[in-house]
């Protein structure tokens, strides 16, 4: 019996699209309505969760789509997942919606059981964790263990602060507040706070009007594809790469404390980076000290084919920091090395260190993924839509441009930012949700149930857009 | 019938603590475990949450104590209130947790309703939100409203973005970075983020390390208390700050975009400020365009006996900007003015925009405080704990010092940060549990359903702490 047929027995069998335009005229009025409160112009449709199950979301025309965005890359196991249903109704829910604690003072007695619950699927040699509220969160709070650390190493872990110190980061002067830098990628997205914002380097769009920090910009290697049959070009990529953050280390202005990276950088364009790049990286870092951040924000859990995308790396050591958020619904690091731990307390420390209510759902996310091979599922079904795209790809060369993924993390581009938005328009259209990143590229996100006769609905309707467009 | 009642027919008549030492036995033992996987070394004790009730919190140990802290001042109703457990079973919150929407792109369609009972209890003159995750995350993004509105005024509100302003911000250099400032208080505090930090001003602890702003750091006026003795002084101190405030702003090497402040300084000792003080700031903002950001994230909910604290002020015209979080459970900012919505789209965005399941208990927090004037009543409440205090200041002069407060957002002196420290382990002895603020400052946080009958076991156990101090 397949995964949707267990979770979602009542899962439409296709998608269905009454209105002419999208949105349609109910979903136009409550935008309309909800915009004379809440900035309400970025919205495709009004949904209307209740109806939607399994892969299938609705709106409040009664338009129902295949979803292949699921909210930004955020749901892991469909809508209406009866298992995370349970969870939402259970005791310990309830009490964390109305007894919300501020873990670093007074947890329940149920915290320690629940983290342990999470680290289940924390990634290798990763055994410990700090809680946050979202992916800029994740990084922001990472970025802060990652800067204690590297002045901690140079004063002495029990070396007490100077008065200086105490005295000049009350000023927002150095030596307490000091020059430190997190080296990030060209094409990055890591959120869109101040310091996540200063390392977010995708579009103008996220970080114009911004103050931001003077950090430095490496270039992340652009392949070329199919990588089978250009090895040794995208070898000197990589080299090309790895010699450029190297130099950035060691010749920036002041020291760079930290790099971040993405295992694949998805909201600027689904750039995947090698083994051989990622190792390299580990390795820069080890020997000049930096902190090694991987952002697992929209890779992570599952969709490519690893539960973390950086298992395809096999890095060795593990990374420093692994930050999470979007599928797994609750945020922050991973880590394994107590050097990470502050040396006092209150300084990683806020009102209510992460959600509660949010990590009983990554808990039993956690537990679904593992009970159903839902990881080993996915890598099987991205092979299906992956040579279905393949095939399409022969017969609409100039709208199917350098495929790429792994498992269901798929992406492609068309010729032109206005060529991409009329695909995903016309694809609404066809009753399937889809979205977009970098200029001209589409990137698949389906949930971890999607399966493959959700991919053959799919790969009719971007046939059906496609052919459409060349009559 | 009194409020607590009809919430809590069961509550407990008293606290009753049977450990020799808090935490107790059975806490150290889980607090021990769950230090192999998180920082557990702020932890106060482990909480029993299924067996708190109202304004008692219950620890693993067995030990039941009053609670005057509520989650570092998060818990508006008491624990396990009957109406937000009713919220938190509804199928609108099942659904919020488990279909969590991407609400900029996929509102749901009770999304408005949400909104609008939300924005009932806005402060007045203000009838717009952002949503957000944090009291950091919503003072991050007031402060991104009030930089994309600061050079967007500059720059014409239609007119594009320059080539050079595209290509700097990538750089992360001016023009497209610009250098600007929000300018905060000392002994301020408002959150741990990096652009948070740097406007946060009341603890080394709380900055070391952390690259920071250079933002400019003003005076919070330091009255001389009984207020009614030194009207004449105090005045004088809200002119030299004022004065203080309009120089910076004048002179400080880069263009002032906000200004950023807590109605009570809370974090930062429970400072007050004037009326006087809060309209002269508002006539300054207004007379350089400086974005007037009002910090409501500890104040706000009713604590001060108005349910924003700057009502106290009658501020004209409202504050720009008010960020919430905390108490209200939600986070975001309020606003009015359609200038603070950016010009193009997808500028203040991320991929949740919030969290409905917190929105939902928002809005039965809301509704709770209007039906049973929860407001009048804690600022009746304070008033008994008041003189409460004053009472026993006159008894313990060395310890209860400065005694200040509106409601029942109340704090006084002690001696020294050792003293402090002392009366609050021996309170919770005494089965109380107390948060201090400052250096040496005792505040107290109690939920809106505290009533005089919790007071009286509160002024005994402080009568009782000190008394026996003195023996």
């Amino acid at each position: 019996m397949s995964i949707s047929s267990q979770y979602y027995p009542d899962e439409p069998s296709a998608p269905t699209v009454n209105t002419t335009v999208i949105p349609g005229p109910v979903s136009q009025k409550a935008i309309a309505d909800l915009g004379k409160v809440f900035d309400s112009r970025t919205v495709y449709f009004v949904a209307d969760y209740e109806k939607s199950l399994g892969n299938y979301i609705s709106d409040v025309d009664g338009n129902v789509y295949l979803d292949l965005y699921a909210q930004i890359a955020s749901i892991a196991l469909g809508y209406n997942n009866p298992a995370l249903i349970k969870a939402a109704q259970s005791p310990e829910m309830i009490r964390a919606l109305v007894e919300r604690p501020a873990l670093g003072n007074f947890p329940g007695k149920d915290f320690e059981s629940l983290l342990s619950k999470i680290l289940k699927v924390a990634p290798p040699g990763q055994d410990k964790v700090w809680s946050g509220l979202s992916g800029a969160d994740a990084n922001e709070l990472a970025f802060k263990a990652a800067f204690m650390y590297y002045q901690q190493k140079k004063r002495g872990y029990s070396t007490e602060f100077t008065p200086e110190e105490e005295y000049s980061c009350m000023q927002n002067q150095s030596p307490g507040s000091p020059q430190l830098a997190v080296l990030s990628f060209e094409r990055a997205f890591h959120g869109r706070l101040f310091a996540t914002a200063s390392v977010t380097r995708s579009k103008p769009i996220h970080k114009i009007d911004l103050p931001s920090f003077n950090w430095p910009k490496a270039e992340y290697p652009s392949y070329k594809y199919p990588l089978s049959k250009y090895e040794k070009e995208n070898k000197q990529e990589d080299d090309r790469c790895l010699a450029i953050v190297e130099n950035l280390i060691k010749t920036w202005e002041f020291p760079v404390a930290a790099l971040i990276i993405e295992p694949v950088q998805s909201e600027g364009g689904d750039n995947h980076g090698s083994s051989y790049f990622f190792q390299g990286l580990r390795d820069i870092t080890l020997q000049n000290d930096v902190v090694m951040i991987v952002d697992e924000v929209q890779t992570g859990v599952g969709a490519t084919g690893k539960l973390w995308a950086h298992e395809h790396f096999n890095l060795s050591p593990a990374p420093d920091l692994v930050t999470f958020s979007k599928k797994f619904q609750s945020a922050g690091y991973w880590f394994h090395d107590d050097k990470f731990i502050p040396n006092k307390t209150y300084r990683q420390f806020n009102t209510w260190c992460g959600d509660p209510a949010r990590m009983i759902i990554a808990g039993a996310i956690a537990e679904e993924i593992v009970k159903h091979d839902l990881v080993e599922h996915t890598a099987k079904v991205g092979d299906y839509i992956y040579n279905g795209l393949a095939k399409l790809a022969d017969k609409y060369p100039k709208d199917i441009q350098n495929l790429r993924g792994k498992a269901t993390f798929i992406a492609f581009d068309l010729e032109s930012q206005n060529d991409r938005d009329n695909f995903l328009y016309q694809l609404k259209l066809n009753g399937v949700n889809c979205g977009g990143c970098a200029e001209n590229s589409v990137r698949l996100r389906p949930t971890l149930t999607f399966e493959n006769k959700h991919a053959d609905i799919f790969l009719a309707a971007v046939d059906n857009v496609l052919s459409a467009k060349r009559q």
